[in-house]
């Protein structure tokens, strides 16, 4: 690194997203969400224009703090900064896109678990009739477009379809699963929730007829969850 | 730690279930039964009136006998026990409402286990037609009532459905699995099996007609099963 | 240990049946074969007429040389034999029906693993459309008769079915499956590939229709199998 | 090893191949593509007419560097080489038929991975509904012809399935999948990818109609993925 310039110094809150979403990309790992180089966490540094990446095509074995991406809100990569000798993911601009749009998101995240990819490929709303799927998304998740990578077409699609809808998921049609949170943890804690529930009701129709949650029941189930459960009831989104 | 008080000494059996209690539910983890922070176990004291149970919302990784919750019999946090200061699981009423109204049992556990789920979303009883599912539970799961959380509906529902049936497990309609035992690894046991169970009666029924094993047959394989098998026959609960 | 009998000593045959056979109980935890205590393997002491078995309802976490249990081929234990304080597997007699009646054989392996159970739930053959079930099985997987635990009847309907055939596995009505080896790991070998293609038969057949494999390709890929295949072809036993 | 030859000393190129090659199979094992001793890795040697590859029937926890085999494009072990006391993969001839015809080819996997195989089982090709998949395989998986192993009509299918043909992949009726790659890494990637995708087809599929995806939109993933993806675009081999 004799003739390299030394990477510009960075606040506290950057460094603290970069080693957040380093290490959240294991429970994508854990929960089986991704294969190979799949999928990926952004999530948005708190009090600056900025939001921390994953790099394209890298192992997850080898993802650590340093080789996080840092990116301006139009997905640029900040020129200088650390690991910025590496591309960002291919889906940065969808993920730029959604902090611009939703300044409520802290965390966004994109596989192609298979159960939540394989109602996307039917362009199908997975349907509540499970009362975790009540309590986490407030009933369906929704399709969003079809749409193909290079502008802004999935970002606008993830936008379209998630606001002002309880749901933290979006099926992206013939594609995979966006999810957003207030931060990049809320964000893969819905990713892993929208593949078991794909799952669950995957597995639940194909053996005969479900039972539908009424909807005074479902809105009873999501309010309780967003405003009770846990130890510390964080500001939801929603 | 300067200004908080210390907590309340407490008995070697309470400290032996939460030992017991933490441990265990690695158990769950192992058989993946559970996503993110999903999933209970609570252990009864023995000779006490209280039973020890899984905090809210904490990782896996981070449960430790310590912060297991010490709860009486009417599902209220014992003030001042090791713990107590996170709240505990939000199922909490539920396990003690099976704790006051059947004595017999020592131990409760409740997951979204997929397959259990899936039976459970249909409200359909797993029918028995193998003999490992007439060992451990002497013939179908049944289903228990779709009740909200937040009043003894769920407590009263496992309650009224268990009471007098072979089986250990019920499927709560549109929710999950719950499972008693006479201790709270025998409930582990019976949850671990009754994912077991709907796993393979799914996948036997959607290949074609399943052969079903005739009374006789289920009654005389429960029977040994509860008073031979095993190293030490436990006075079962059943 | 002051009042207790020291075990008899043992030949150097015995105790390395012990280490292979408590060993190879790794492989159907890998595999994910069993859960909790479920399944059991066993392995014939050469030159002696003993086989060494898994103790009943021990975890596999706990499982070693030292306490599995030494049988007679009646399915008796011998006394004051290492680990003889605990009851073998309930299946030690199905176990030793088989090293009585099939003196070709050195293990046998019990499981309840989900795919192969499916089959047998439904009492129908996993026919054979690919080639590694060719290879291994020299056509379908037979089933054997509904038993009960308890006399002869498992170990006979093991016997009868299997004998002549090509398949080192079968499948018992309703209950799960068996599998001969020439030795443990032989019998093991078997289970892992029995599992594989009954699941892979039944995800094929639930996608549409199979395209069969004609009979002389199965003798010539099952042929080549039993006597070319690996680095030192063992004396199958078929 | 008294008396045994010392092996030929080897060039760094070789060596470098039999680090690689050894290495990856812990991928098969992984993403679970393969069970006991079945699947296989080879890699060409780069400048020379040379490839290495997997031993018959080795487990894969003893795969190592010293143990792959060397062999020529004709598919013959290398005498005196390292490791040539053993046999190579039974499927050697479909390896070197493969390098032989397809000088691009850097690197062959093949796996009898449940999804694929079960596609194969019935010789329908994939579907391309899913956006990961065009990118990857630029549209379907083919189906290659059914083929009896023992000489080159394997490797003859492989070659005139996907000689001209965008995909890497290719489905050998009732037998497994072969992928083939610029590198035994890259092959590697197709083996991951082919079993994804079969498996998210096949769970859409059982869920009902699948929404295709516009051919134009097909090839502007492809072209994009082939070029633009990841940090270092390799020299793809399509």
């Amino acid at each position: 690194m004799t003739d390299a310039q030394a990477p510009a110094p960075e606040s506290p809150a950057v460094r603290a997203v970069r080693e957040r979403v380093a290490a959240l990309h294991a429970e994508l790992v854990r929960y089986q969400l991704v294969v190979w180089t799949g999928g990926n966490i952004s999530g948005r540094v708190p009090g600056e224009d900025l939001f921390v990446i994953k790099p394209s095509g890298v192992d997850y074995d080898d993802l650590a703090p340093e080789n996080m991406i840092l990116c301006t809100l139009d997905g640029e990569v900040v020129p200088g900064s650390l690991g910025s000798e590496r591309s960002p993911s291919s889906d940065t601009a969808a993920h730029a896109f959604v902090y611009r749009a939703m300044p409520e998101v802290g965390g966004v995240v994109h596989t192609h678990s298979t159960y939540a990819t394989a109602w996307a490929a039917r362009a199908e709303p997975i349907p509540c009739a499970i009362t975790a799927m009540a309590d986490e998304f407030g009933g369906d998740i929704p399709v969003g477009p079809f749409a193909i990578i290079g502008d802004d077409s999935i970002g606008r699609g993830i936008v379209q379809t998630l606001s002002g809808h309880r749901s933290r998921a979006v099926l992206m049609q013939n594609h995979g699963v966006f999810t957003i949170g207030s931060d990049a943890r809320d964000a893969v804690k819905a990713a892993v929730m929208a593949e078991d529930v794909a799952r669950t009701m995957h597995i639940a129709r194909q053996g005969g007829d479900i039972v539908p949650i009424p909807q005074e029941a479902i809105d009873s189930l999501f309010d309780r969850y967003q405003n009770v459960y846990g130890q510390n009831p964080e500001g939801s989104i929603h």
